[in-house]
């Protein structure tokens, strides 16, 4: 067996076989074997089902707190929850460049399955492309998602009304400026960790409780919370209590050493919830309970300006957040 | 608007809002809105699911009788049929070279649109990444796919017994080698075209009237035919006769040339199907009948010798086809 990836390993013959058998259901499959056949069949209980996808080119492949492995199962994993859909099964596509070292493969594949495991979802299906050196970056990563919905609420940010609370279950901007600190390119050193966490369980512990309460969820990935708020800005308006918002001071001083905005960042382990002020209180306490909500907090409420993120910020001024035109920070995810 | 991509097109920022609202979601949804949210929400009736991905990498993106985007969308959903499964939707995941003409783009979403139109499926969700020049090539395709199961049988090679008929729907090759001659290093013009056809119609044709007479189907696809069957003779050996297997004179003579096994060369509109002796006529008589299988020839038949593929030659003599090792031909899918 060669230590590197060569373009026959995404030939459909018995070295990609080898690679399947020995190194990627090993690893991501907990040990069962995929079909066979091209498709995986799920047995799912009756009713609504969540599907999604999601390709990750996050560079390096490695940074504090993750990789592009956990990311993978994490980011998937965080859209069908946000949807308020208990995580089923994840299809894996792999698009590697020739001449990946093996041992850097098996080390993402590992923490896929890893990732996996901790979100409580099988990798059911794959498939495996290899492109020639140049033609990509080491390692680009897809993974589609189906789920269950758990209940009959439809979430959407149609339910979401003036008065309404919105709650983030902890610090904002920590896989943006992870990854930053990872580049070479760039020369600062970050204690940051990557916030990368499957949100699932969190997620579906709130529902069970409070799941009428629940108007609206979305992850701020790609865009960071500016983005997302604004996305759910569309027949309501937001505002929302800088000093309220949790980040960290080593976040903070990266974006001011950068010169970015914290709130366009990404976060991969964050879960916007807009829930009915009645319940805010139980809500975050319930939050707070989870492993991955000990940071929660209340950060602003909903009112009636349609379109429009205001935020009041920490010198008592008032600020609109617009959206993010692009990125400013490309393959963070 | 500008006329390339740009890496702001992929921040997860209004730019990006603009390319999915305006491009995207009309070329391939048939205009109607993705969800907002980043899942979609299926109503499947009950029973099982099949659920499959693949991602695309064919070079160059447009070849003669198709393009990446009929091929993404023809390769995932042969995938389900080759389950037995009706295609229901599909998530389309784009990850694009910064630089890229919007014009190509916008002709691979529209080709995308039309084949799903085709076949009869919804692209239902969708993710957008952008990566800078040099770190992928032009576009790259991954589609994940919902199929639901019509019947109670499932299809796998356990099914298949010594005795059973060998029939693919037409002639094989023809993809991988309408690829090559499109590639510019290459010197040779060929009039092949891609045989990339969205196969659930015709499968979905044969399990209704003779779904307990089929044992197993697989698309051969990567590894061509000898692939193919190889992975499917695990209890079972193959017996196929070489003047029985449809092959035009132009891919056999395109194969000579460029030194080639013709059953090597991916197909990506072919089924092989492994059915009861006693049905094997019926099921050809039909398949002749569907547009995509017009070509259609019984090819061989099961016999016990576990693992082994042989094939009878035109010259009278027998030849073992072995599992190619790799891939003859990159970047054909």
């Amino acid at each position: 067996m060669t230590d590197k990836i060569m373009l026959a390993h995404g030939g459909g013959g018995t070295l990609m076989q080898e690679l399947i058998n020995k190194d990627i259901v090993p690893a991501v499959a907990d040990g069962s074997l995929f079909e066979l056949t091209d498709s995986a069949l799920l047995d799912l209980p009756g009713g609504r089902v969540a599907f999604t996808t999601d390709s990750f080119v996050v560079r390096p492949l490695v940074f504090p707190g993750g990789d592009i492995g956990r990311l993978a199962v994490c980011g998937t994993v965080n859209d069908l929850a946000a949807a308020g859909a208990l995580p089923v099964a994840l299809a894996l596509g792999l698009i590697i460049e020739e001449g990946l070292d093996m041992e850097v493969l098996r080390t993402m594949l590992t923490s896929i399955g890893s990732a996996a495991r901790e979100a409580g979802v099988k990798v059911v299906t794959g498939d495996t492309k290899v492109v020639e050196k140049g033609a990509a970056n080491e390692l680009f990563i897809n993974t589609s998602g189906v789920g269950v919905l758990t209940g009959t609420i439809e979430y959407s940010v149609s339910r979401i009304a003036p008065g309404d609370s919105v709650i983030i279950n902890g610090f904002i901007g920590d896989h943006g400026i992870a990854v930053m600190s990872a580049r070479n390119e760039l020369n600062f050193v970050s204690p940051v960790e990557s916030d990368a966490a499957p949100l699932g369980d969190m997620v579906q512990t709130i529902l069970r409780e409070f799941g009428d309460k629940v108007k609206c969820m979305k992850d701020p990935t790609r865009g960071g919370l500016a983005g997302c708020l604004n996305e759910m800005a569309q027949n309501v308006g937001f505002f929302v209590d800088q000093d309220s918002i949790p980040l960290r001071p080593a976040v903070k001083g990266a974006c001011q050493m950068l010169g970015l905005d914290e709130l366009t960042v990404a976060n991969e382990g964050k879960m916007v919830f807009i829930v009915d002020s009645s319940a805010e209180k139980e809500v975050l306490a319930l939050l707070q309970r989870h492993p991955f909500g000990k940071d929660a907090a209340i950060i602003g409420h909903i009112d009636k300006r349609a379109g429009l993120v205001r935020m009041q910020t920490a010198l008592g001024g008032e600020r609109i957040i617009n959206p993010p035109y692009g990125e400013e920070l490309p393959r963070i995810c």
